[in-house]
């Protein structure tokens, strides 16, 4: 391992064997953590080859369970966001694409920090259940086209160790280490295709335009090396998306956007990341044609009812879709009001996701426990003109010592102007 | 830590604080290894200032015992090599320089792989011991001007610790790290100067001058934020020191050295060192009266004396020094011949060493056990002229089966040419 350790640190490329004899070394713990954080450390300085990456992410994804989709037909489809502020899209995209005939097989993770987690939002619906084994997954999938689930202990463990060391010695933040990350949770899920949405700005892992496409070409690149179709769109992630931060609150702009009624961004979003879904998928032939048959089926309700079919499948309760007043909220509610006039130039998603923990919607560390019906209602987002006094978000909590604390972190989103801002571009590049 | 880390990983300067922190939770195992060592890997990369490396030096030598030699009159000397084969200077010097009236307190180690270790080569001499306790060490100094010992296992505890955890992290190699590991130790033993040798080339830690540079400007950086005075002289390392390598065989070549009848290379080397010890202990005003002072100290036989009294002082049978044939030898040995005729054009040092470790002169690990008679005699060296069938080393082993294997190294040591070679330099470099 002393000699692995000062190849990569030479910046010498490894061999396949080389890198699967580090990580069955460092699942079966003979080879000790404190060599693997220094080649982790290595890794962060000289970088892998995309043969490295490409077979460091083949080799986790093979450290557990593989989920073999083959009895479902068709192209599977998987969705990966890199994280958000808002970011609600999967619980939007997977009905919409699965109605359009695209077998969703979708398995996803919880919340941390100031971004959210799928799971955490749809445990905020009464009765519904996250926990599928891989024979419900499967079935559930060739009834109804569409299961989102967590994902199982076994799979990637290698992956799952490996991330826990990083984030203790300094290691998270690396292109290599962060394609492989999920590209070997996504490959392992079984998926034929995958779109991966990521995320640049303020609320983002990645904080400028550059590094997000180098983390695109090299999550493309192990798709190629490992004969799947990789798209990345790039989406800004400087404000949060959609109106609503919080568990509850962000199911309510779910079914809003799926019946036709979601904010701009928010809609626009999916129906981009839909449109490369289906052309992936082979059911469109084209983005154009995508979008029509996504706007289709959200005009006709099927995109909405196939959202019902996997809420009930997964023994959610349907009437808290039906009426969304009945899902969680909270004791108390705070109107969170300007005490600026002008156009809001910037609203920092990462000061706006951080406000909503303190109000009880996130996680401080993996052992918060969540409050679903927390969160924060964003009455105005960037471009709008507000009065002095005007409300620009309602805040709810459990906890009322929290609207101070919260209200601390919203004063620092904001920036005000007095022209007009230009308006940014919420996509930003699609990459193949 | 991992803030420190990241801090270290992105090139930002570490206060005192930080670094006490990083090195006290290290000692006390509240920080984990694959912190330190991904840390470690950091500094490989970022490097350290030259305030950290002073800061990581002082914190590391007050870490354990520090040795008080204020009891002992006059400007206290130390000398380090940074190792090489067949480097017998410090056993030569320590008696030269104490004969000329500076006080030598040297603390000294034993050898790994092809570098040997002074201490192993003076348990060649029967009877001597290198356990000194602390007042043992202060009263023969007082009373000989002299002492050479073992260091004490509470010697800057954490350094030990710091290079056990680089040396299986791949980050042993750095200027930094080796410069504060190295300066602790000197620092800690209470010298108020100290020379040192920085060997260069094939047989030596450092394999280009550039870096020997960079560690003597770092060495003497340290020195200057502690108030000590450091001499750096970098020296070559090609081809082995003197004629003999093996412990025995190089006390014989101490003996004949202290005597005037020494090789000319570690003559020429101990000559060099010497003048400076003298100047730095202001026992000489200038380099120039500092050698005709050490040369006139072997001459009249003062220095040879003041070994002797080293060697009985700390128990060691003067018989043997006074009948070096009775020093230990081996069973068997064995004539190198040359196969080839021409001059000798390079004797890479690292070959010899390695193949005397095959002989039993040295350790392949911590845990060998050193045969003190075994070893090598040159006969030629570099410039000098064989014919095929001459003799050019004389093997000595009391395991047979070894000389071929240590053959086998040798054969690899040198290299011909049909005209004689240049002289190179041995000293390269002198930086205050």
């Amino acid at each position: 391992m002393i000699e692995l350790i000062i190849k990569k640190r030479n910046g010498i490329e490894l061999t396949k064997e080389e890198i699967t004899s580090i990580i069955d070394g460092f699942t079966s713990e003979s080879i000790p953590d404190y060599q693997i954080s220094a080649f982790l450390m290595a890794v962060y300085f000289k970088g892998m080859t995309r043969a490295e990456t490409a077979n460091l992410t083949d080799i986790m994804m093979r450290s557990g369970e593989l989920i073999d989709l083959s009895e479902i037909k068709g192209i599977k489809l998987d969705k990966h966001s890199t994280g958000g502020v808002g970011d609600k899209t999967t619980l939007i995209l997977a009905p919409l694409v699965a109605a359009a005939g695209v077998p969703v097989a979708k398995m996803s993770g919880r919340g941390l920090g100031h971004t959210g987690g799928t799971l955490d939002k749809m445990e905020a619906i009464k009765g519904l259940s996250i926990d599928l084994s891989r024979e419900e997954f499967i079935a559930q999938i060739k009834k109804t086209n569409i299961a989102v689930c967590g994902q199982n202990a076994n799979l990637v463990p290698a992956d799952k160790k490996l991330y826990a060391l990083r984030d203790v010695t300094g290691t998270v933040d690396h292109i290599s280490l962060i394609s492989s990350s999920i590209m070997s949770k996504k490959l392992a899920c079984g998926a034929d295709a995958i779109v991966i949405d990521i995320k640049v700005g303020h609320g983002a892992f990645m904080k400028t335009i550059e590094n997000a496409e180098k983390l695109a070409a090299t999550m493309i690149g192990i798709g190629e090396k490992m004969n799947r179709k990789v798209t990345a769109v790039i989406t800004s992630m400087n404000e949060p998306l959609g109106c609503t931060i919080g568990n509850a609150l962000e199911i309510k702009e779910v079914i809003e956007t799926l019946k036709g009624n979601g904010p701009e961004d928010l809609t626009k979003l999916c129906l981009e990341l839909g449109s490369h879904m289906l052309v992936l998928g082979e059911v469109s032939e084209n983005l154009i044609q995508a979008r029509k048959t996504l706007n289709n089926l959200i005009d006709s309700g099927a995109a909405y009812k196939k959202f019902e079919e996997l809420i009930s499948a997964q023994g959610g309760d349907l009437n808290v879709i039906k009426q969304p007043e009945l899902l969680p909220s909270t004791q108390f509610l705070e109107t969170y009001k300007s005490t600026n006039e002008g156009f809001i130039s910037e609203l920092n998603a990462l000061d706006i996701g951080l406000a909503s923990v303190k109000l009880g919607a996130g996680r401080e560390t993996k052992e918060s426990v969540i409050d679903h019906g927390a969160g924060i209602l964003l009455k105005k987002k960037i471009g709008d003109y507000v009065k002095k006094g005007e409300a620009l978000a309602i805040l709810y909590s459990n906890n009322p010592a929290s609207f101070t604390k919260a209200a601390e972190l919203m004063e620092l989103a904001y920036t005000f102007s007095q022209e007009k801002p230009l308006e940014k571009p919420l996509i930003l590049k699609t990459v193949h």
